[in-house]
């Protein structure tokens, strides 16, 4: 199997940069091909500017900026080889420090910029519906997200100050994985994180290869399909998680 | 009163930039001043690196290294100037259009190189009490989301497939305005935007203008306070909200 890792570490130095390369070893040790994106390393430009689809200027709205470059072959090589090794990857992994509750703006804009209309999104199937939550250009493919964040781990939980971590993770394991067609894996949180030299960090090590061991055989977030689990407005059946509302509802 | 308008549209084309315009304009006729960042227009770049915090790598975690770029009076200019228009300010305006569910990388880097350590967060109070959640820094200040997103309305309902809308925000008006103490106003958000000539727009710029009017005098969103609300775990005591959880819970 193939894999790609992405990292979002703000330096080589920092925790979530020797996760991805432990991620890294302990896949090829498994016998898998792996490729590592350090984002800050290579110094990813996060911004999507005209020159990723060979036009001037942006007239119109950028998803279908995207889209006419990808049919036209317009694409800036950036982008496309960055869309060629996650349409290779049978494994996606995402690794970043938790910044204000959300992903560093490297990542982000690794997003922004690869994840393009035609490409990531905005597909239909043969009898035209929306291929999006469930299934899309990446089906078939897992996902699986490794964080790191400061609050203790208490903060984290259901009734939390901070709010809970898979709530706060949620627009990533449901509105990019998911959406995409990516099946999402229990994101692996590492919590109360305060320093590189955090004292939970050769446990974490471990927690992070046996996740990775047995990533392939390891059941994804049982998350509900569009096409079966919500309405024609896009809305959660009625008779599915009755009367319940929150992230938590769109799991099965 | 003071206003910052931090505009995180892709271009100056697009429909959030042109309501960063109408905003400065509304506020500007109430006899406010404003400042605006249009931060693709000014190349921001979003990445904090050594040079922020006057060093040349990174040893140790950001937060301290920019914690001791302020003491030493060593952090960019850059940075500096962000955060004086921030600290001048007595309403922060934050416009841009929903990308995967969350801030365009270029906005949040903003966020992630100017609500610095020692700055932003990681204050205490005389008694060594942190100041967050319903104090902090900004304590004083307001803040409002405009944000424009593709996905029909009905979908960001609280039992649509995106989720809810409210939900969506909360690591931005829980998770950054009301951490630092700004208090988040009731975010407008324009849905089922998924072209600049979208037909709701003229109603989208009376609503804003309409909004900005009375924003000294809105009511902030009840969130609750850490140190009244929440026990010494940082979780909601057991008497407030009873069983609930997810986001709502933290709304009084």
């Amino acid at each position: 199997m193939r894999a790609l890792i992405v990292s979002g570490a703000p330096s080589g130095a920092s925790l979530t940069a020797r996760l991805a390369d432990d991620a890294a070893a302990t896949l090829r040790t498994e016998g898998h091909d792996v490729d590592v994106v350090r984002l800050v390393e290579v110094g990813w430009n996060p911004v999507p500017g005209p020159g990723d689809y060979g036009i001037e200027a942006f007239t119109g709205p950028l998803g279908d900026a995207a889209e006419g470059a990808l049919l036209a072959g317009t694409l800036s090589p950036e982008v496309l080889r960055q869309q060629a090794l996650l349409g290779a990857a049978d494994l996606l992994v995402l690794v970043y420090p938790l910044w204000w509750y959300g992903m560093p703006a490297v990542l982000k804009g690794w997003v922004d910029r690869v994840f393009t209309q035609g490409f990531a999104y905005g597909l239909h199937d043969a009898d035209g519906q929306p291929r999006k939550f469930g299934d899309g250009a990446f089906a078939g493919k897992r996902g699986l997200i490794v964080t790191a964040a400061g609050d203790r781990e208490s903060a984290f939980t259901p009734r939390g100050v901070t709010g809970g971590i898979d709530d706060l993770l949620f627009p990533v394991t449901h509105g990019l994985l998911w959406y995409t067609g990516i099946a999402p894996l229990r994101p692996l949180t590492l919590l109360g994180v305060d320093t590189p030299l955090w004292e939970g960090f050769d446990a974490a090590r471990s927690r992070l290869r046996e996740r990775l061991v047995g990533v392939w055989e390891e059941e994804p977030l049982p998350f509900r399909r569009l096409l079966e689990d919500y309405d024609g407005a896009r809305v959660l059946r009625a008779d599915l998680a009755p009367g319940r509302e929150g992230f938590g509802a769109h799991l099965r």
